[in-house]
C-alpha cells in the first residue's frame, strides 16, 4: 500500500490512498461520503462564506447525493461547517508541524501562504480559507466562530513553540505567532480582492523578513 | 459652528456638525439620506458581509425609507456597496494621514486597530471591516473587489511613504505596508472568532515590534 501525504494542500484527506481495493479495504464507502462532503464544505466555505455555502453546492462539489448530507450531518449546514472548519484546522495544523520538523521555520512561512495559493491554482480570485469564513459567520453561529478560534490557536502552537526552541522568550514567540496567522489570512483577503496573490507573496516576505529581526535580536 | 472630527470611527461622516441650523445650511436633508444609507451600508457589509447585507436593513440602520435606496442608489446593493467601500477606504485613509502627521508611526499603527474596535465598543463578536467584506464578495462582484484593492492601496500608500520619510528603503517600506495593512485584517476576523479584541491588540504589538526592528536595522 503506498501512502500519499497531501499536506492539506487540496482538501483531499491528509493520507490518501492509491489502491481502489486498499481504499475499499480500509474505508468504508459511507465514511467516503461523509469524507467528500466535508471537503466540500470546506471549498465552498473558502469560496463563498458561511452564508454563501448552499447544501445543493456541497453535494455537487463532494460528488456526493444531497440526501446523504443529512444522513451523515444530522445537524445539517451548521454541523457541516464546523466538522469542515475543525477538519480544516487540524489538516492545516499536521502541515505546520511536519514543515517545522522537516524544513524549519523560515520555510513553513512560505509553505503555510503556498498551501492556500495551491488550492485555487489559476484563480486567485478565489483564494479564502474555510476557517476566516467560520470565524465571519459570527455572531449568528458561535459554534462555528469557537471552531475557528481553536483551528487558528492549533496553528499559533506549532509555531510559537518553534520560536521558543530557537531561544525566543515565551511573550515574543506568542505575539510572533499570532503575527503569523493573522498576516496569512488578512493576505489571503487582500489576494482574492485583488485577483493575484502578489499579496500573499508580499505578506510571507514581510514575515521572513520580521523573523530575520526576531532571530537577530535573540541570539 | 464647531466641527467635530471623528476620524472614521463610528461610520459617521468624518465631519460632524453639532448644530441642526447648520447642518441644513451646509448639507440638504437629501444628502443625509443618502450618507446615512452609505453609512448603514458600511456598518452591515462589517458585520454581515456582502452577502449578508440586506436591503431593508441598510434603510432601517440609515434611518432612512428603503424606497430612498434606489432614489439615492439607481444601481441597487451593488452600487451602496461599492460606494460604501470606497468611502470607508476614503476615511481610514484620512484617519491614517491625519495620525502618521499627528503622531507618528508607531502611535499610528495602535490607532488604525483601535478605530475598528471603537466602532463595535462592547460588542467585539461584531468586529469587522466593510472592506474586507467587499474583497471577499469576489469573484462574483469585481467591481466590489476593485473598490476593495483600491481602498487597501490607499491605506498602504501613506504608511510606505511614512517609513521612506523615516529612510527606510523603498521596498521594505512597501512590504511592511502591506504587512501592517494585512496584519490587521487578519486580525479582525481573529478578534471576531473569538468575540474578544485580545487578537487585535496583539497583532498591533507584534506590528510595533516589527516596526522597531526595522528603523533599527534602517539607522
Amino acid at each position: 500500500m503506498t501512502l500519499v501525504i497531501h499536506l492539506g494542500g487540496d482538501y483531499t484527506m491528509s493520507v490518501g490512498i492509491t489502491r481502489i481495493a486498499d481504499a475499499e479495504a480500509i474505508e468504508p464507502k459511507r465514511r467516503d461520503g461523509r469524507e467528500r462532503l466535508l471537503n466540500g464544505a470546506r471549498k465552498l466555505l473558502a469560496e463563498k462564506g458561511y452564508a454563501g455555502m448552499e447544501l445543493r453546492d456541497v453535494a455537487e462539489v463532494g460528488d456526493a447525493p444531497r440526501g446523504s448530507i443529512y444522513h451523515h450531518f444530522p445537524g445539517g449546514k451548521i454541523q457541516l461547517a464546523v466538522e469542515a472548519t475543525a477538519r480544516e484546522g487540524a489538516e492545516v495544523q499536521t502541515a505546520i508541524e511536519r514543515s517545522l520538523e522537516e524544513r524549519g521555520l523560515a520555510a513553513t512561512l512560505a509553505m503555510f501562504g503556498e498551501m492556500f495559493a495551491r488550492r485555487v491554482k489559476d484563480h486567485p480570485e478565489r483564494l479564502g480559507c474555510p476557517v476566516a469564513a467560520a470565524a465571519l459567520a459570527r455572531p449568528e453561529d458561535p459554534a462555528l466562530a469557537a471552531a475557528a478560534t481553536a483551528a487558528f490557536a492549533s496553528w499559533e502552537g506549532p509555531i510559537a513553540a518553534a520560536l521558543r526552541d530557537e531561544g525566543v522568550g515565551e511573550q515574543d514567540a506568542a505575539a510572533f505567532a499570532g503575527l503569523v496567522v493573522s498576516t496569512i489570512e488578512g493576505a489571503l483577503i487582500r489576494a482574492r480582492a485583488a485577483a493575484d496573490r502578489a499579496p500573499l507573496d508580499s505578506a510571507v516576505i514581510g514575515l521572513e523578513r520580521a523573523l530575520d529581526s526576531l532571530l537577530a535580536s535573540t541570539s
